[in-house]
């Protein structure tokens, strides 16, 4: 990991910005004069960091108009009930979700843990890629154990929906118990399906659902892209 | 950010299962030499990615003996009653804070709209290094309204605890009522303060802490060190 360019610091800079709400969706930003003379770089260095962030679609710039500010980074709530498509929806975005593997195979060990298995009991894994507006958002794995739900894997190709299949199940409803969140770099796999370079930082969550009795139900791993999607929580 | 080395890769993939907890505390890794025959590689790329972990205080090696686990990331829990001397101590380590910075500037944007200020206003800002067993986890900036707090700042280099100096000026007890997370990559003076490479992966919190009437008494802005700390979020 080398020197950040000076392009790229300022690219960063203006991301932070617009995250922390400082420049809206709509916004235009300050003039390549102005932004120049800010952090005190020539204009070429200035359209350089525009050109990196229109590429990542945070900006889009208008002829002869400006540089505006394209999309907020997705809000994603973390908490007791999280629902994806619901939440997508209330932050006025189209979810969307994209199966990329079916698979059934031995629990690992933090799998087993999480679900009440022993280690190389079975399991049903589903991966995907959850999308807002159709951009990637988050690159996902949920684990199910293979007893008790031994067809969900047929049932969410049907769905995609993991609440739908959960209920097909028997499981009406389900909340989060645990969730364990850190920033990582992106891998190479990763950055591919989430649209990102490798090594830029991604968010990586792991979550265990439960059913109305307690009993872990999911397992899940998710890797959200990092400067494209906000968690929120808030307390009421 | 260019294509990751393969042992950078190798060690990324252990690290990810440390902090899955795959690895323990004290447990020993696979031998260079298993992990050679597993990840297909020579023995010298995997000694390249032990000695990077090493760096990361990751792992220690002891002569004849092998490569052990020396820390798990820190777990610190996000919620509604967050306090950091607790939490720490909770997770089995000796909780530390450095002041950095004591300053008297405007509110921007975001700090004023979060406080209930007008852009502009008087805050009195805390910047801070949180350590876990005298390691850096966390650079953090704490923004307090002036009005309210006139003498907070010099009450903080008495305390240099938020918790502790908020009691002092009358905020018995305080909640977070808002959380906001994302992923970054550490700029130059992050990596500094937190000892990680520049572009290093980092996980960037904003919360909100009110007093009992609901009303905003502080706006925290923390940088934690993405691989170092675990985020976790249990309900009950």
């Amino acid at each position: 990991m080398n020197k950040t360019p000076i392009w790229k610091s300022i690219a960063l800079s203006l991301t932070s910005d617009i995250a922390e709400g400082r420049y809206q969706t709509g916004d235009r930003l300050p003039t390549e004069a102005q932004l120049a003379a800010t952090h005190g770089v020539n204009r070429h260095t200035v359209r350089r960091a525009l050109s990196d962030m229109a590429d990542q679609g945070l900006v889009h710039s208008r002829r002869g108009a400006g540089v505006f500010v394209a999309t907020r980074p997705t809000e994603y709530p973390i908490g007791k009930r999280v629902r994806y498509h619901k939440s997508i929806s209330a932050s006025g975005k189209m979810p969307g979700k994209k199966i990329l593997a079916l698979t059934t195979r031995a629990a690992d060990e933090a799998e087993a843990d999480a679900l009440g298995l022993e280690t190389g009991d079975t399991v049903h894994v589903y991966d995907g890629l959850s999308l807002a507006d159709g951009q990637p958002i988050g690159l996902f794995q949920s684990v199910f154990p293979a007893k008790r739900f031994p067809d969900i894997l047929q049932i969410l190709t049907e769905t995609q929906s993991v609440t739908k299949a959960l209920q097909r199940c028997d499981v009406p409803d389900y909340t989060r118990i645990s969730t364990r969140l850190t920033a990582r770099a992106a891998t190479a796999t990763q950055a591919l399906h989430l649209h990102l370079s490798e090594g830029a930082p991604v968010l990586f969550s792991i979550g265990i659902n439960a059913d109305p009795e307690g009993n872990p139900v999911e397992y899940g791993r998710t890797t959200f892209a990092g400067e494209r999607v906000t968690l929120t929580l808030n307390e009421d």
